[in-house]
């Protein structure tokens, strides 16, 4: 089936992830190391009467134990949930060897396209010669991912039965913030029903919101906003080098702007919006535009009509008003479904869903351009909702801009030659092959999971300390999920959840860039990473994120 | 300025390019090889009338000699034309070392922002010092690039002012096909005046058309192809890891679709429209449309609603019944300039222009969906002409695909869920920092500009020959561009210009292309190139395109 790779997959089947000292032995070889529970995220009591038996479980690390517990063969269901990232087949890679290093005879399953294949108890069993294949490579196609949920009684059930029938003594779900509450929810549903299948969490996405004081990175952040940061340095060095074009980059990150601050940090473009400022500022749209068009112009007036600006996906969710009006559509549009497809054009359509909505919300709907009132009117999904990730965000801002720099124009404040391109970085960056970081990170996470279900501890996120330092000194350690959970309204209702991490603009990744930014704006500082190297000079292929530099560096 | 640059391109910094032997050594201990002139392209008579001088002369090639031309110092221009392709600063390390060897006293001259730099006399002196912090970059910042001709007789006169000022005897172009055309219009004109600046082209193109017996490749088509099938190879497999898009990449290459015949054989795409094939057989937009439709609806049956298609940026103008569309709007365009900009709407100026359309004309403008409709009204360039780059062609094939599709399921042919998704990769890979490959090959152009300037041989272009084996068995040679001339129509008269180069539905690679689609369309057998590396095993590093190793490898 995969008879024909490229050169570089070749040689990277080829690499043997590093692996700090401690995760190279053999699980009978080591001990746990429990230490005092968490502080707690949310609302203790809330969240312990849900998840009274798997809240208050002790911190755990791994140490040399002679005397560890003995191997045993495991059995174990490993699932992808959520969007693609690089390192995915690694975690399951370590995760294999962790397990037969246990026991030769242990046997790992994986559970089909996602939550979905754990439902329906379709799982394929991974072996050494299966993986072999998968080594250090990106995707999840090994065995698919999916974005199903296990919420419901009936499907924890099913969940249930699934890992009965299989015998399994773990269950790995590697997957993002819903994605590892989902596996908290599990743990405690098996250990309420008594099922022996310790629940074992590894965080993963490219957003790089799943981070807290014991996630340092989720995994695939690294690979992705290099490749991301790959593409925005050779696109600033094109606007350098023809010194006409203003380029416009979405990049991935509806929740959180993490992805947009690194490559800013990366690449140093003239311009980076950041959604937790602009809502933490109350900005407005026009305000957002203003400040773009204000750098576009002051270019302009040095001579300059080329720069670069990133733009978060969720930019327009972080703008107050543009939420509101994404909430007044949803309404407007869902009530309004028949007449809309009855009435005949895109003018006919807008004056429908124009009339109904408040002052503000028709106000804020006018200023926008066509293109994206058209977005905003006919790219429903299935409830009639505005699908905010199909917005071109990057092109509202072009042509809002564009709008008020000829205001500008009218009054003489602008006299420069605006040719604006739009981009949109996502998919070309969560099936990268991951970055010797990410490959070793997702391997080390990978045995960390084995370890758990070796020990058999349910419940666990497993979480790696000291990522910013070299590798042999990285330390595995997980944290209980549930004292990660705090209340969120979902579906109408307060749900335990873990937090998304959002852009702390009191962190030092945003504070260098916010100390740089107005230097940038003006000057052509832009640097420009290149490829990702897998060889090479250390610091050139080994070298972490800024974002993780500056948050646990030295 | 440059004070704080990448870890990948201060190691960059460091790579000496490898070098063929015979370009190792300094000019004088080399001597000039002449052969037979090259076979003509066009028609040899009037060409000749056109190029008294220039045209006719030989072929080139260098070898040791004791007894070369005794060294001098020399004084050089350059200048960069067109659109940016990576190697081009390394082009001019080449020159200059190549110049410097020669005597230490040479100087060079970098004229700014394009042939404009010429017209002005507008250069800066390029030394050791200045050079340093741009080896192996990529971008044109160095000097700037500009897209400006120097044609008329008052232009040549500028030309022949700003270098007889510089007291120049080599003056250095390194462009495309028209680039290069025209700097065999100013050695001409040179040689007419009695002027010694000899004048020498370099190919520089990242469409790959600039090609022919001489030319084995454009530089930058190496690095700019690998950037685009890194991207392309990681969204084959976000494709195959989702299992839910349909991901249409448009490719730079308005006249030629090399950039996507040579990502289609490095990734294996379902889909990959060759505008040369469309062309050829004449196809109409709804048959090219139709097979697109068909793979999906094949792909859709093995229960695949995911896939890849490949698109050249100037796929619409292969298709003869869009070509002739765009021939009609440019005319009524032009004419209908007052009465579009006063109609109100999108939908009274869609009724000014169809009204005027012939029948055929009419019925094309009515398939394109509606954004496409705006696009090619609303999109003109300063004369009224439809700007044919700035066609979302990858939306318009997701559109008509789309509909194609709607039809299929209305006949109870199609059942499938078609989730498109939009790319464009051009500006992401024209300043990638350069691959070995193109840093070898540029450096090597350089130094072979820099004989030719030594020799005193003025009208030709560098020639690299050997390019698919190893470096150091590269052999430098150079054609008299004269000969590569024939006659096209330009602005409405029979000009001599260098022939672009299409892709040959003969050659080697579309012929693999061809034999391998049937079976890539349906099975998913993608191959991920991953990110250009410019350290690790030689197959790695060092690995040409495909295309190249078609043509002339083995």
């Amino acid at each position: 089936m995969r008879d024909d790779v490229s050169a570089l997959e070749k040689a990277r089947l080829g690499y043997e992830p590093r692996t700090p000292d401690i995760l190279r032995a053999p699980a009978p070889a080591l001990r746990i190391e429990e230490s005092d529970p968490p502080a707690v995220a949310g609302d203790a009591d809330t969240v312990r009467r849900d998840f009274p038996r798997t809240f208050g479980q002790p911190m755990l690390a791994f140490t040399d134990g002679a005397g560890g517990r003995p191997g045993r063969p495991h059995r174990v269901g490993v699932v992808l949930s959520g969007g693609q990232a690089p390192g995915g087949h690694n975690v399951i890679l370590g995760l294999h060897e962790g397990l037969v290093d246990a026991h030769a005879d242990s046997r790992l399953f994986g559970f089909r396209n996602g939550p979905r294949g754990i439902l329906k108890g379709d799982a394929t069993e991974l072996t050494r010669e299966g993986l072999a294949p998968y080594r250090n490579t990106g995707g999840f196609d090994l065995i698919g991912s999916g974005r199903d949920k296990i919420e419901s009684a009936a499907q924890i059930e099913a969940a249930a039965a699934a890992c009965a029938s299989l015998r399994l003594d773990g269950l790995v779900v590697i997957g993002g913030d819903d994605s590892n509450t989902n596996a908290a929810v599990l743990a405690e549903a098996f250990a309420a029903r008594g099922l022996s299948t310790a629940v074992a969490g590894v965080p993963k996405t490219i957003d790089g919101d799943l981070k807290n004081e014991h996630v340092e990175a989720s995994f695939g952040f690294d690979t992705a906003t290099k490749v991301y940061a790959e593409m925005i340095g050779n696109i600033c060095r094109d606007a350098l080098s023809a010194r006409k074009y203003w380029h416009f980059v979405k990049l991935m990150g509806r929740s959180a702007s993490h992805v947009t601050l690194e490559c800013a940090l990366a690449t140093r473009p003239n311009v980076a919006l950041i959604g937790e400022e602009v809502r933490a500022t109350g900005a407005t749209l026009e305000s957002v535009v203003e400040s773009v068009a204000d750098v576009v112009r002051r270019r302009s007036e040095a001579g300059k009509d080329f720069g670069v600006c990133l733009v978060p996906e969720g930019l327009v969710e972080f703008v107050p008003e543009m939420r509101r009006l994404i909430d007044e559509l949803n309404g407007r549009l869902a009530r309004s479904a028949g007449r809309l497809a009855a009435a005949g054009g895109f003018e006919a359509q807008q004056a429908i869903v124009a009339d109904g909505l408040s002052t503000e919300g028709r106000r804020v709907f006018e200023t926008l351009p066509a293109g994206i009132r058209n977005q905003l009117l006919l790219d429903r999904d299935s409830h009639g909702n505005v699908q905010v990730s199909k917005i071109e965000t990057e092109k509202l801002v072009i042509e809002q801009v564009r709008a008020r720099l000829e205001r500008l124009a009218g009054a003489d404040r602008y006299a420069g030659k605006f040719s604006p391109q739009g981009h949109f970085l996502g998919y070309e960056g969560r099936c990268a092959a991951p970055s010797n970081f990410d490959a070793d990170y997702t391997y080390a996470l990978g045995r960390t999971a084995a370890l758990l279900v070796h020990f058999g501890r349910s419940g666990y996120l497993c979480c790696i300390r000291g990522l910013a330092g070299d590798v042999l000194g990285w330390r595995p350690t997980a944290v209980p999920i549930a004292s990660l959970l705090h209340l969120e309204e979902r579906k109408g209702k307060p749900t335990p959840v873990i937090a998304k991490a959002l852009v702390d603009l009191e962190g030092a990744p945003f504070r260098t860039f916010a100390a740089a930014r107005a230097r940038w704006a003006l000057e052509d500082g832009y640097r420009y990473p290149g490829a990702i190297q897998y060889f090479g000079p250390s610091d050139v292929r080994d070298r972490p994120t800024e974002t993780l530099r500056l948050e646990r560096g030295g």
